[in-house]
Formats: structure tokens, C-alpha cells, sequence
């Protein structure tokens, strides 16, 4: 939790302890704030400031990295246009005037929930994306062996599967090898 | 908005428009939800619910489609559990207990801003799949032609490529109806 209220800071974590079994850490001071969050790897990171300037927030976003973990921010006042920004900054949970104690519990379980639901989809995205890749890749590599050896398309992709099991590589990569020494040789 | 307890729409209403130039349309019952709200294609759907049961939640979700349109549910308690099944749901803003004038209009920016990131992310996601998807089709096809007539790999692709500008048709779906029918006949 980033909180440098203490008084705030008491409230959060005694509702936080009757809300649940959490290991709670309070964090007070900006300073080197992304090497003691990294450092300790929390769960979730509650961030809780009264009313954020743009650039307050983006450090603070940046420094929590709300990409690896939940990230739930609780501000007094919003000037315009800073929920947008801090959503579209991976925030999991963005909210504006409403730090009660009876709240915390259901902001931090929609807050989980949605980074997990996000994750999943990013994580989706990037093997659907390395998947198209890597049979783009494969094409490339298959049609310079069919020209450089004049054999037809299975016999290509038998020579890269025969390569890559002697390696002990996957086909992508020798494929990926292949095609990088072309482009250096010709 | 969905709402069944007429004062506190009546404050509702009241709120939003001193927060912006929005225009309301209220449900107050929830017979035939789907398609009054689908009728009307609301930017997004506000529902206001003491305190769902896990079904009341599965079909007030279910008929405001939260995929179509960015879906704001307040409740003033919920279930444990309840917020996960809500957010997996697609909800945009599930908000336990925070329904106040105030803070309606950042909960809405949220929404909608949650509902754009992800919605991108569903769009980007569905390309990358189709791609990858056609470009299978077209290997199938390819192989197929290659078999089929003893050309080589250039000349299949040139092939369906010549037979979907004749047709006016693209290529992956061409070499889709080529799957197709060599499954049929074969």
C-alpha cells in the first residue's frame, strides 16, 4: 500500500484485516518507489493519494507496473480526463472518491479479477501473434530452400524439422536463423 | 438505466444531468430487458440492484450484453464471488456499495474507457486469429493444388490467386471452398 497519510494508512490497514488474511506493507514516501514495490513483488498494490496531478500519476503508475500485477488507485478528486489515463495505463482499479473501509475488500476482488481477465488475453494475443509469426517465418526460410536447393515445399520442411531435431531447436528458430543469415549473405 | 426503485432514479437522473448533456432513458422492470435494450442501443447501460443473486446478476448480464457496449452495475452488497462472476462477465464497473451522485460520472469515464482498452484487445485478438487461421487454409489449399496437378508451390498460390480476382473473391476464402470440397469428395 502507498499511502503517506498515516492516519489513512491506520484505517486501511486495520479494514484490511478484518476483511481478510492479507500481509500488509505500507509504503510512506515516494522515493524509490518502483525498486521497493519490485523488491517485494506484492500481490496487489493499493495506491491511495488525494488528488493527482498527470505527472504524479504517471510515475506512480509507472513505478507499480500495473502490467504485472493488480494495481487499485483510490483518489479524492479526478481532474478530467486522468480515469481515462490511468485505465488505459493498465490500472486495474481507478476510484474516484470512494475509499471506505466497508469498499476496500470488493474494489481489491474486482481489481484481481480484472487484471487476471486482461492477462489472459494479453497473454492470448502475444501467442496467437507468435504463432502467426513463426509460420510466416517458416514460409520464408521453406521457399529459400526450395530455391537455393531446387526441392519441392515438403522436402524444405523436412530438412528445417531434420535440422531442428539434430539441434535440438525448435523449427521457428532454425527457420528465424535461416532467414536472418540470407538477408547477411546476399 | 436499469433501475426498479423509482426515487432513487428519480437521483439518478438528477445527477446525470447536472454531470453532462447525457439523455436518459430509464427500465424500471426487467421483462424483456434484452430487447427493450437492444432496441434502443443505449452508449451504455447503468443498472442500479440491491443485492443480486448469482442468477438475477447471470441475466441482467446476459440481456444489457456487456461485449456490445460498455455495462455499469451497482450493487449495495454482494456475494462473495459475485464481483469475479461479473467482471468474467464483461462488466465494465461493478460497484459495491459507492452508488452516490458524485461519483457517478467517474465511474462511467471508467466504464467506457475499460469497455474501449478491451474492446481493442478483443478486436486485435480476432484479426491475429483470423490471420493465423487463413493462412492455414491457404497452406491446405496449396498442398491440395500441388498434389492434385504436380505443380509447385509458387504456381498453387498463383492458381488460387488468379481464381479469387476472377471471382472477386479473396484468396483465403477460395482456398477455404477448396478445403471444403476436397473434404466432401474425398
Amino acid at each position: 500500500m502507498v499511502e503517506q497519510d498515516r492516519d489513512r494508512a491506520l484505517l486501511i490497514v486495520d479494514s484490511l484485516r478484518e476483511a481478510g488474511d492479507y500481509d500488509i506493507h505500507v509504503i510512506g514516501e515516494q522515493t524509490g518507489l518502483a525498486r521497493r514495490i519490485s523488491e517485494r513483488d506484492p500481490d496487489i498494490v493499493l495506491i491511495d493519494i488525494a488528488n493527482p496531478s498527470r505527472d504524479t500519476l504517471e510515475e506512480l503508475t509507472l513505478a507499480s507496473s500495473p502490467l504485472d500485477r493488480p494495481v487499485a488507485m483510490f483518489v479524492d478528486r479526478s481532474e478530467a480526463g486522468l480515469t481515462k489515463a490511468a485505465i488505459e495505463a493498465g490500472v486495474s482499479a481507478y476510484v474516484v472518491d470512494g475509499l471506505r473501509a466497508e469498499r476496500l475488500k470488493p474494489v481489491i476482488d474486482a481489481a484481481v479479477t480484472r487484471f487476471h481477465v486482461f492477462r489472459q488475453m494479453r497473454t492470448e494475443l502475444a501467442a496467437t501473434r507468435r504463432a502467426l509469426e513463426e509460420r510466416k517465418v517458416i514460409d520464408r526460410a521453406k521457399g529459400l530452400l526450395m530455391k537455393a536447393r531446387g526441392i519441392d515445399e515438403g522436402e524444405a520442411y523436412a530438412l528445417l524439422r531434420r535440422t531442428a531435431m539434430d539441434q535440438g531447436r525448435r523449427v521457428a528458430d532454425v527457420a528465424e536463423a535461416l532467414v536472418t543469415a540470407a538477408g547477411l549473405l546476399s
